[in-house]
């Protein structure tokens, strides 16, 4: 007898059959006897439908207007799922993110969730109803209709779960969970049970889709249980809590992330004064375009060379800054490349274990795959390499580091 | 310099190229300097996507989620017009009727407006801003939201004239005005320039689906001055006031209306005695069937004979209602017939003019036409005759009162 909050992405309510099977779903846990906060993303395709309709009128519509037009899609699916619970007696109620009164700063198309008043959902609960919420919309406090952003709903859910001291918030998708890595990359690739915030949050942004970061972030900071769990198959996905349960038996490292989508770029020969890596960068982020890594390299004879990787559909726009600024800075050479790939491993147990790093730089050595760039924090490990080698390279770290033994001792389990 | 609310309805929102025209025409309003409300309703065919998808769930969604479902068709108009209009330049702004505050009882999906918030109007339209509302929609005093029901957009911008004391309440539609009748049916029939509440009430009620019928009423209560219009033609249409202001020079009867909707049914030989009306009529009014006209004629032998029509699609129904009810009663008979219609003759002025009825009677005994029901208002007569004489009847009253006489005169005065 748990308060869940489960969010049910537009791929898992992209039709009124799949939102029975929601219904389905929803009813079972509340039969059981738990109380259930339902939160839904809009029917798939809808909102690229709306969006659609807004640029025949204009490319650039005002985002207040896109706010009121973008949130009808998860007011029509909260109110089918509300009567497809009803149909199976399960009593219902829907609420906009206006009606529970989701308060968000007024940053239209992406707005951040200040105040939840859950007094209603509170009463709706206590009356023995689910209550079905409208994801990824909230409401400024001039009462106007605002948005979180796409992929918004994993955010309402979990600021719901902290609003209500929710038992489990639990994020229904179209994967099964989280893995030690890519499973088409790596056959042997594992479902893992659990896992920090910490690491969720590296493994996301290293290109692990699953969540959306800013409610992993959210989930974290309010300390709610977050579990990853698909719409269509059964299973106890993975969970994602504050501490490792299980840290003293867990592997060093948990997964392997990786991205292909990065592109390098090297200002070489820069007067090695104060100031110059402002000076580089400056002119790029005012160009708005997203810097990743940056790596700076000890030079000689007072120059020095400067390295850094970019989103690959910003490399030519970045490659032409950055040609002004190195005839400005009278350096010597500009070079690039977009045909790399960034692989990290992550784990929080890398903090307390000397030598991961060179564990790492050992495994790719032995693949023979050169290094290009290192960049690391606390619980990760990134490297830009080659990116003919990267399905070498993740499968040869997702062996150095125990993540296919485990899946065979599963197996073994298993059989026995 | 008039502040006006201008609707337009489903067909005149119905793509978004009809939107851009719509924003045209509110533009050129704004530009001459007026202060402009506008109301939409969901574009045309959407309302009933809606209802299919609810309806692919469930045959008799519950009333409150169907609201928040089909209130988002309006929502979506609300924000592309805005847009539409801010692209032109002009200052617009979206409210949904939960925004606007226009709080209603909690009848879902045919709730009436109890309460209207017009300072957030009055704040934009005096910072020079249009003001875009949702039609149809509301919400009640627990912040459900509610509709008005079909047609519901007219009844919202008649109040929403009547909360800011508009100037005028513009109703746009795909008619150019209201007519003296059915074009249709009378190659001569004339638009009018001007008609009061009254009239626009029996006119609408008898078939010429113009404007909501509660919209009008609504305008008469409070003395909201109405015009109805073209979108897609230009031209004055026909304004709708308390008080003909041309009234001297009005003829009497300024419309006729007419119905096929019907069906008669009879039961004759019913003992004369008190409360046989309501003994009849309760198991019909029981099985909610709507009765229209109802005439008891004298009898012989203390029997007597009892006539009602009903829509032609209760017709079966309400015999085998009245069959049931006659063997009670121990009545001689139930006969009915569904080829029938219904004429009438509308004008305030026939308050102040005797014989109206026998002019009436005269034209279309002159055609050799049967009169089967009478019935009278104070400003209407109604008579059901055999269906296959419509036509012919509406032509010789259209005649008779001078309806095509002023046709003629109008259309010499654009001759000269």
């Amino acid at each position: 007898m748990a308060l869940l909050v489960q969010k049910f992405g537009g791929t898992s309510v992209g039709t009124t059959e799949r939102i029975e099977a929601v219904a389905e779903k929803v009813c079972r846990f509340r039969k059981e006897g738990h109380e259930v906060v339902v939160v839904v993303s809009a029917m798939s395709g809808e909102t690229n439908r709306l969006i659609g309709l807004a640029n025949e009128i204009m490319e650039e519509p005002t985002p207040r207007e896109m706010d009121v037009l973008v949130s009808t899609g998860e007011q029509v699916t909260i109110a089918l799922l509300s009567m497809a619970l009803q149909k199976r007696g399960c009593e219902a109620r829907s609420y906009t993110g206006s009606q529970v009164r989701i308060v968000t700063d007024s940053t239209h198309t992406k707005a951040r969730i200040k105040q939840i008043d859950e007094q209603r959902m509170r009463e709706d609960l206590d009356a023995g109803r689910v209550v079905v919420v409208a994801g990824f919309q909230g409401i400024d406090e001039s009462g106007n209709i605002t948005t979180l952003g796409r992929g918004g709903s994993d955010t309402t859910a979990v600021a719901l779960a902290a609003a209500l001291k929710a038992d489990e918030c639990q994020i229904y998708t179209d994967v099964d969970g989280v893995y030690t890595t890519d499973p088409r990359v790596v056959d042997s690739a594992r479902r893992l049970k659990q896992i920090t915030f910490e690491e969720m949050i590296e493994m996301a942004s290293l290109g692990s889709k699953v969540l959306q970061i800013r409610s992993v972030e959210f989930a974290g900071k309010y300390n709610v249980p977050l579990r990853v769990l698909s719409s269509f198959q059964e299973g106890e996905g993975t969970l994602i809590t504050l501490e490792d349960e299980n840290a003293m038996e867990q592997p060093v490292v948990s997964g392997i992330a990786f991205n292909r989508d990065e592109a390098k770029l090297t200002i070489s020969g820069v007067p090695d004064t104060p100031g110059s890596a402002l000076r580089i960068l400056k002119p790029v982020s005012d160009a708005n375009i997203e810097v990743d890594m940056i790596v700076q390299n000890v030079g000689e004879d007072n120059r020095t060379a400067f390295t850094f990787t970019v989103h690959r559909n910003d490399f030519k726009r970045a490659k032409e800054v950055l040609q002004r600024v190195a005839d400005e800075l009278g350096a010597r050479e500009v070079g690039g490349d977009s045909k790399i790939a960034k692989v990290s491993i992550v784990g929080v147990g890398m903090r307390s274990h000397a030598g991961v790093a060179t564990q790492m730089f050992e495994a790719l050595s032995n693949e023979g795959i050169n290094i290009q760039m290192i960049s690391t924090s606390e619980i990760k490990i990134s490297v830009v390499i080659d990116e003919k080698y990267l399905e070498l390279a993740v499968r040869a770290l997702h062996s150095a580091f125990g993540l296919d033994k485990l899946a065979v001792e599963e197996e073994a389990v298993k059989r026995s």
